[in-house]
């Protein structure tokens, strides 16, 4: 493959970061091209925490290639970091490495990196360049962003229902409404998010695992139940495997040692109204280094958390079929008037197998 | 415009075909463009009922032009008529013209025609090619060809919802859930149909006047109300004008005058229960020459003409917005397994201005 112009090589930079998608948080997926006279002469990943970053990938790629890199161009999907971390400074090794040039999707929101490193390189004499497909790189570390610059994770809550806005029947039935493609592209999307977030209603109701299945992960993401009332059964598929942090609201020291017994935590986080306190919630995930959480929760877990701003799109898979009276998705309570209505922003819409995929934003953000 | 092949050409005469979409019903809306090497000589579309077809219209066209056809390649939208209509058979007039070739997109599923316009002119020695842009054909006249092969016509169900499936709050506030892009289109969707159907509840709540509004057309389409019992107000809007056709199950001779002094039309078609026969409706209509219905109704009316298995396609806008515990989009009842569910197909989604417009056909046509 040639690169012929910036668009080229940071396109491949963000595929090489697309390869992390499953693995490097809670640090961002970030993908590294070295390129000289139009050929890839190095390529790069994040790994996982406390392991190489891309460019150190790449620059070790190249290496490993008989390539030599003094003079080359480095496509990054993010401004290189210049802070010790786990791992030392990207900037340095750039630096080090005598690269010619560095083009960056965008700068760092981390306010340990924003712009020094970037910085750094052309104190060194290197040629920089920012901003190209910034909006797809920042696509790919949107909770990432979220939590550097508001202290909490990005949030996204899937749905899928009939054409008509039914999630189940008044039965409870709801498996499937949608198709096989449908329900394996939710766990792509299950395996990105650092934790998978639900209700003890879902719980008690299905009984899930939770995890990821359809596709091929080597990380599970944390799975996260609120239960105000420490309600979950010993015995809950979800409990399996440890791990599983329970959001609660009321302390029962002896339930807790029990769940503690089989490796999950509880966290309580109580609201003036002894339920599980979501916005409060939302920033203790920020605090555990949750970029993103993929909520899959009954109709009243999810209206409460829409209610409650904790809610930053919807990823709903609509199947061509009418269920007609049955469960709508989100417990919302009557409004009076349309003005009060809650907006979004379509942002993606995608056919997956016989269904709708729709990706929708709220017009305001928290 | 060069025409290099037959693809080319049928899209050009699927774009002259477009023209007459809110104007040639009950005739197909039909386009017709004669080629020499490579060069349009001319080009038509069928005029109003009565008037000429495309044929008719692309030879005066040509001729108008100086240009001669004799030899040239005819491309029509469907095969050419054989029959004596209102008009005489276009067959003939391609015969006489001398064309060296005739490029069908499909035969003519109009049992008058059914294959014989192109066998007279293959038997008058013109090179026959059928079957090329079939699909596009086939959706510009789906209603016509519903009306010829089932005696009914399409029905095409509009709904404008929130992303959560609500249609207007318990107020009955519903003005706009969509944006005026939405709308407008909604209005280019009742300008092609023959008709637009509601039903009482519709008239009484909105007493909308349901004419073309929203984009320009030289023909209104028929409207008409599904008023059981003969409830409507003779000053409803949508009597205004003339020419509305009622639709009731239990005779009043009384009303009925009424409503002829306002040019109404009272159709009385009542089922076993009292209420209007929807099935028989739907052949009534096809008899009365209606290609497309597009159906603006409420929750009620929507679900009944689901049920009876009335409706081929929903047209249904999505708005990016939550409106929460409102009215959803069709009175359907409870179903107790997921396999009583009604299946459809999505046929075509496009974002219309903010908001999403689904095409969805229910997958057992009737």
């Amino acid at each position: 493959m040639e690169i012929l112009n910036d668009i080229d090589g940071m396109r491949l930079a963000l595929e090489w970061a697309a390869r992390g998608l499953y693995t490097t948080s809670p640090n961002p997926r970030i993908g590294c091209v070295i390129v000289r006279d139009g050929q890839v002469i190095g390529a790069g990943v994040t790994q996982a925490a406390g392991q190489d970053h891309a460019e150190v990938q790449a620059l070790a790629n190249a290496a490993a290639r008989g390539n030599d890199v003094r003079g080359a161009t480095a496509y990054v999907t993010l401004e290189p970091c210049n802070h010790h971390g786990r791992t030392p400074p990207c900037s340095d090794a750039l630096v080090r490495a005598g690269l010619g040039r560095v083009v960056a999707a965008m700068t760092d929101p981390n306010p340990l990196v924003a712009g020094q490193g970037l910085a750094k390189l052309e104190a060194a004499g290197i040629a920089v360049t920012t901003g190209v497909l910034a909006d797809e790189a920042y696509e790919m570390n949107i909770g990432f962003f979220s939590r550097m610059q508001r202290g909490k994770p990005w949030v996204r809550m899937k749905t899928a229902a009939s054409l008509d806005g039914m999630t189940a029947l008044h039965n409870g039935q709801s498996q499937w409404i949608t198709g096989p493609a449908a329900r394996a592209d939710g766990h792509a999307w299950r395996a990105r998010a650092c934790a998978i977030l639900t209700g003890i209603g879902t719980v008690k109701a299905d009984d899930p695992q939770l995890n990821v299945r359809a596709v091929e992960t080597p990380r599970q993401p944390r799975r996260i139940v609120v239960d105000s009332r420490l309600d979950i059964s010993l015995d809950a598929r979800i409990l399996q495997g440890g791990g599983t942090w329970i959001v609660a609201a009321v302390a029962n020291p002896e339930k807790e040692a029990q769940l503690r017994a089989l490796g999950a935590e509880v966290i309580l986080l109580p609201n003036a109204a002894g339920k599980v306190d979501l916005a409060a919630l939302m920033l203790e995930l920020g605090r555990r280094q949750i970029n993103e959480v993929h909520v899959e929760a009954g109709t009243r877990l999810n209206g409460s958390l829409i209610r409650e701003g904790c809610v930053d799109e919807l990823l709903v898979y609509l199947a061509p079929t009418l269920l007609g009276d049955a469960q709508g998705m989100f417990a919302l309570p009557a409004l009076t008037d349309l003005k009060q209505q809650r907006t979004l922003q379509f942002h993606q819409i995608q056919q997956v197998g016989e269904d709708l995929r729709i990706l929708a934003r709220f017009a305001q953000r928290n």
